[in-house]
């Protein structure tokens, strides 16, 4: 089979389809020829962590949003690969909310058991995609980091893996640049411990401000500011913790907000979202969409209807994570192999806008989860990933937003039940609170007392 | 006349090249089309400061490594175009050491005076040169960034005017994935106050690393330590500095240097220099140089001499600077224009290594500003750019040299005399270790008594 499929990242989408050809050649079929490009030196993508910020060391943007400390916070049992339990990786069952390491070595422990690292060349950055007019192939013209050199292959199809969660969505607010202290993007946050003691505002009020906002208050900043848009957060937050409507602007290191009151800070974080960004692609290829749970231009949130040649994995809004990447992948072979038929462009087009209506009906969190588990049984009754008790993980999601409302520093203490193994996880050693390390080493494995830090 | 060129960037470099052309055109001559596309919202290039670091607003990265609180480093009266003087610009004689935005008003003066900011398109990221096969003209595709389309135009002539102080050149250190605190490159380097009280860790010891220790140590840092890798600075740096050999590795937030000593310390700095990046270019058209006084590859250090249609300019080391741009632009024009005769590629590569033999037999700084002296004057004396005492302001920069050796903290009050009119720089109002406010307001007038800073 001469069919080559260009996969455009190593991290949880793009191995979600290297694992779902591969699935298939070991069922005995003939599969296509796999290139996956990745940036990074390593294959797990957003969840290697990374030291450095802005650009990397050959001058290409850095990828890695992720910061020293990072646990999941969404319990583990919602983003289960169906054909790789935890427990079949670890050998045991482990506590419901990993830190950044377990998971990344979990991601990372199905590809390696497969052999697929091969099919990944490292430290090559895609650089341009076009359609060459004679052969009406993909031409994907990726730099040799190392080599600094181009280098243009031809393929039949092109994964888009690249995530939506690397170009941060930056906005300016007024006296930012005379603001006598740092100022960085969720993007740009590192390690905690540089805010010890200090004032710090956080612009957002999605995951990077509460996820940020609590992390620093576990490493002791001495208060944390929200600003909101449109609603706070609302959280049960400790004393030192306030939230405030719109930032308006920064008069030396004093915040101002649209009620009237103000703040002096030390550091500001504008945890204010990404930015669907793909730069090495040319406008009529480009996906033009916000962080929404049904981008429009998909069909079945994956085939780019005006030229279905081209594929977009995990450009969703998430509840679902590692599991909804497989069925799309899965389903997504299956359309580019021919095995499943892929209907005309009106037809596609119908079938989104459905499923975008039935996104913009949903008016709750539990709606939109029962949207999101709805758009992944579709993928899954379509294809041959294995079936999961998908609707048992949107109440796994429900049961967690109930228990964050109840505790928001607190909630990664819960234990949550395996949809696929059935075993409810041990409670973690040390709760998430006094956990301080958030070594591989550490979650696993009880401390020693003399080992224990003081 | 249907010639058209397309310059990159709208920094002093770019800027140069407008005034050039504009200089013929005002002189009565037909020019050329120019188009200088600008990736910022305003003119200036570096000198335009921004909060942001990483990625701009539009996901580009961001070019400034200016900081705040920058004043010039060397003396203004080494950088004076030769066709607009200091005194014309600003209608009276000013201190030899002006801050960032005095210079950048400097800059942009002399172009807004010539209506030239029409010529230039910002908010356009260059994505792309080729040399078109059938045609045989450039096409240069830029990105509208803030429509976030691609428009590709053709030219016959690329002058690259990018600059090569903003892709960081960022290498490894052990340990740093696990420093608790900030890491940053000095390209990130924003705000001293940031640093107030803490210990800091310079890695390097060229100009990033000498300044923002100086300007960290003025705003209140507790402590600095230089890391070099082949020799000290060895100024007399107050007694809160240590100059220390190779980082080894970093273990927790304890620095460990090649001669056995350590440090522990709050943040890391990683002074270590730039790239020359040019990722809009192909392989046969990529300048690869390292920061030298003379790089290869270039005929009068401007000519790309594999293909002479394309111009770099200001890809030196450098000692000279605006009036040395200046110099590069109106040769460029002139063997663009076909005004000045262009060598065969042979002779071209003679003249070139002939420097570049130049360039190695230096040993010491004085001989390197004799060396771009002598550069600087084949260029002048090659073009019609106005003629100045070019070996005079070569002896500015050797007394400057002198006068940071002798005092690195008080060198920025030394008064020099102007090549062009003759005029001794007044001494500043402010001693620069007591300047706090650096801006163009306060730095041109006499702050009131009751306005003056405690």
């Amino acid at each position: 089979m001469s069919m080559r499929i260009a996969v455009l990242g190593a991290g949880p989408s793009g191995l979600a389809m290297l694992r779902a050809i591969d699935s298939l050649r070991r069922q005995g079929h003939p599969v296509p020829e796999v290139v996956c490009y990745e940036k990074q030196s390593d294959l797990g993508g957003m969840w290697n962590y990374t030291w450095r910020t802005g650009l990397d060391a050959y001058g290409e943007p850095v990828h890695g949003s992720m910061y020293r400390y990072l646990w999941s916070n969404g319990p583990k049992e919602a983003l289960e690969f169906s054909d790789y339990s935890f427990e079949e990786h670890f050998g045991h069952p482990i506590a419901s909310y990993p830190p950044r390491a377990v998971l990344r070595d979990y991601i990372m422990g199905r590809i390696e058991r497969s052999g697929l690292r091969e099919q990944i060349r490292f430290n090559m950055a895609v650089h341009w995609v076009q359609r060459d007019a004679d052969s009406g192939r993909f031409q994907v013209t990726v730099r040799d980091m190392k080599a600094d050199t181009l280098i243009t292959e031809e393929f039949d199809h092109v994964i888009v893996a690249t995530g939506h969660f690397s170009t941060p969505n930056v906005p300016y607010f007024e006296g930012l640049e005379q603001f006598p202290g740092r100022v960085l993007h969720a993007h740009d946050f590192r390690d905690a411990c540089e805010f010890t003691d200090k004032d710090l505002l956080l612009v957002g009020s999605s995951y990077s401000a509460e996820d940020i906002g609590t992390q620093c208050y576990k490493y002791g900043a001495r208060s944390v500011t929200f600003s909101y848009r449109s609603r706070p957060m609302g959280y049960q937050w400790p004393s030192s913790f306030e939230e405030k409507p719109l930032l308006l602007r920064m008069e030396g290191n004093t915040a101002h907000f649209s009620d009237g009151s103000s703040k002096d800070v030390d550091a500001v974080v504008l945890c204010t979202g990404y930015r669907h960004h793909f730069p090495f692609l040319p406008d009529e290829l480009t996906l033009r969409t916000h962080n929404r749970l049904y981008p429009g231009q998909l069909y079945k949130g994956v085939v780019f209807i005006d030229d279905p040649g081209l594929i977009y994995l995990g450009m969703q809004d998430q509840y679902y994570t590692f599991n909804m990447f497989d069925a799309q992948a899965w389903l997504a072979r299956d359309l580019l192999m021919g095995r499943l038929p892929l209907p005309d462009k009106a037809a596609m087009q119908a079938d989104s806008e459905h499923w975008q209506q039935r996104e913009q009906a949903c008016s709750n969190a539990d709606q939109e989860i029962d949207f999101q588990a709805a758009y992944v049984r579709d993928l899954v009754d379509a294809s041959d990933y294995p079936d999961f008790p998908i609707e048992q993980v949107a109440e796994i999601f429900k049961q967690w937003k109930r228990d964050k409302k109840r505790d928001i520093l607190g909630y990664r203490d819960q234990r949550y039940r395996s949809v696929l193994t059935g075993t409810l996880a041990p409670a973690h050693h040390t709760p998430w609170m006094k956990a301080l390390d958030d070594s591989l080493e550490a979650f696993l494995h009880e401390p020693a007392p003399a080992a224990k830090r003081a």
